[in-house]
């Protein structure tokens, strides 16, 4: 059964059922491709939930442990997929708006930037704390983490004692060869290993994401369940069985008519870097060759109040696709108030969840109504099951989308060009 | 002297000098009727730092130091220009990426979503702390903030003496009427009052955003030196001497060779809410009658991971206005490492954000040679008097940029359609 519903009441004035089943054939055959045994690069994603096994599985958990015993502050070193993937879980399934979780250490992020205000700021931090660092990199040259692990290598030679310092920092690179990987054996560092066939932006279940979110109180095993529920249920050609196909023909049939703008939208806060997530996983993998989707997010009620307004009638270059998580992680009756000054008392018998729900509903009528189509991705509720299978089937949906488009969803030339252009202003030996 | 100023290096191959300079008639008539004694509403801002006297300047200084004095957390209770403003400033000149500033109480912000686990969250964190509030609502009756105060009334009947809870308690309103002013009056809170003539989006120098920046720590005298600046230096009807309308008239003939998105960029991660007021801004007030430029934000290098690759080599739909502040508000050297094992060492006798500055010219280099406009805002460093300055010439900026387009700047008619359809959905008497 799948997790995650696909619902089209929105759609019927953009577009026509026969232009979703015209795409079948295509849909079919870039399926066949992606599950045959001779696959394109980087597809390792696709039957990974299969290899997974119990051994790997544990001793994610068992270093897991360790950090959460000894750690105040656990900092993740890593940029893009390095950290998107693991923060996306983390913040959304245990929401801390406000207050930290006292029985977790606290997961801080670095070499994300270059900002020298953010790493100043953040040295300060640690200072005096019982530090743990995962650095993330495949090559162990990627400017942004391989500057700021420099620091944070620094701080623990200078605050821990050699052997601890062993302990407390672990290495997450690649198996045999670069940077990270030689300084990590040099050094005597735990690792573990990014596989070779999966791409940053389709890693988050592998260690990469699997440790920083056992750290944070994930229970991984049961992400690893929604994994498998979802490499089962979404291996099927049939658009109309398999909610990321259905999901994927819909957004090029949009795009097609023009629509170059998709708003990931969601009414929970916590969601902010699961919209973060998809933004690369949907940018990096489609965005190329003069085509794609521009992807942007949004949090309801809030943007209403700021980019609601172009949303409802500015140019029409938008379709928007709401994340319906369904039962929040809280809530709470809508209270009384005497006199009535305010007159919301006609809200009260309701739950505040009862009341955003509504304003969500109203405004996909709205922007409807707007000439702004809209899909709506909808979940019973939010837990570590359905969070892996909606993140899984959003994998499929861009390889599939990117094959549809005429582009390989799976490289990021883009991203070369700005690198090389940094490496030649800033003078790196070679460029 | 501009304490901003445009640089168009990056534009040689968008346009030409006399597309701009065709601009100037419409330009100077569109001035001269914004300064006329006949302007039109919601036009109180222009002269607005003529008007700001030391009187009201000391009382708000005064209410902000008591809040400081008796206060662990000050919650700021509005959504859309009734909190981002403040916020924008706050965060901008404050950063706190990591630690709260000590000297100051904890800024928190709620009534800016409909969300039960966000507020369940803020009512436990509150629990047992010094806490007051400050709640901003034109006409109390907005869905959000008038939900959210409900609850922060109760917590704070229940936690304070009616005599505390007086002081703790202030509302900016309407200066006769609307349902916060009755609640105040009845209540007995203290008040500040929302100029009549001055729209949400367009407040943050009035008490709404002036009461929560003074209670951060932010010199609020100095702020207003900046807009005088602006307002004086700003007020020229030649495009080539003002850089308000120089930004506005290139976003327009960016737009109309049909660049509907405008991304805003800065390197600072603590710019993320002055990007955030930005796209209220622009949005609310251009994006309507089915024009206007979507505008969406990234910060760098975090985002070059991410949505890099679309802005480089996807569809070129965009333009990009690098906010470049110039000093940052922290620097630190490039650490060695012994055998270079990262091939870092380069950049060793360089600054990290002397890397971070050369990160951002690089990416626009690229970005121009992947067709995608880059237009350059540039500081020499960023204290309250030049974001102040900044943040005035935007307003300009976009009313110039409206007018320019054929639409009314003030107005908000998208708002109200989703209001009107929540409002049927939720059952509201008289809906």
């Amino acid at each position: 059964m799948s997790l995650v519903r696909v619902n089209t009441a929105f759609l019927h004035n953009f577009m026509a059922t026969h232009e979703v089943t015209a795409l079948q054939e295509q849909v079919t055959s870039i399926h066949q491709m992606l599950h045959s045994t001779d696959a394109p690069d980087f597809t390792g994603w696709v039957d990974y939930p299969n290899t997974l096994n119990t051994e790997s599985l544990h001793r994610i958990q068992y270093v897991a442990q360790e950090m959460r015993n000894n750690s105040d502050i656990v900092v993740v070193v890593g940029i893009g997929g390095s950290y998107l993937g693991a923060r996306a879980v983390i913040d959304t399934l245990k929401p801390q708006l406000f207050q930290k979780d006292n029985n977790a250490p606290e997961i801080l992020y670095a070499g994300l930037n270059i900002s020298s205000t953010y790493m100043v700021e953040l040295l300060n931090y640690l200072e005096g704390k019982r530090v743990s660092i995962i650095v993330i990199s495949k090559s162990g040259t990627t400017t942004e983490p391989a500057l700021a692990f420099r620091f944070l290598k620094n701080f623990m030679d200078k605050s821990f004692s050699p052997d601890d310092v062993k302990k407390r920092i672990v290495a997450i690179t690649d198996e045999k060869q670069g940077a990270l990987r030689k300084l990590a054996d040099k050094q005597g560092y735990q690792t573990f290993i990014i596989p070779d066939d999966i791409g940053g932006r389709f890693s988050a279940f592998t260690p990469v994401g699997l440790l920083p979110m056992a750290i944070a109180g994930i229970d991984i095993h049961k992400l690893t369940q929604g994994l498998t529920k979802a490499h089962k249920h979404l291996n099927n050609h049939n658009i109309e069985q398999n909610e990321a196909y259905h999901y994927a023909v819909l957004r090029l049939i949009l795009n097609r008519k023009g629509r170059d703008v998709e708003n990931y939208v969601s009414s929970e806060p916590n969601l902010y870097y699961l919209t973060e997530w998809c933004k690369q996983l949907f940018a990096e993998s489609e965005g190329k060759d003069n085509k794609g989707i521009l992807p942007i997010a949004m949090t309801f009620s809030t943007d209403l109040h700021s980019l609601g307004q172009y949303v409802q009638d500015g140019k029409n270059i938008m379709f928007e696709t709401f994340i319906n998580t369904g039962k929040p992680t809280a809530d709470i009756p809508v209270p009384t108030l005497d006199g009535d000054i305010d007159g919301l008392n006609y809200l009260v018998g309701k739950t505040v969840n009862e009341v955003n729900q509504t304003v969500m509903h109203a405004t996909a009528l709205a922007h409807v109504e707007g000439n702004v189509p809209v899909i709506s991705l909808e979940m019973d509720n939010l837990d570590e099951e359905s969070l892996a299978y909606l993140m899984y089937m959003f994998m499929k949906t861009t390889a599939m989308a990117g094959y549809l488009n005429g582009v390989d969803p799976f490289n990021q030339p883009g991203v070369e060009i700005y690198k090389t252009n940094v490496f030649k202003l800033l003078g790196k030996p070679g460029y």
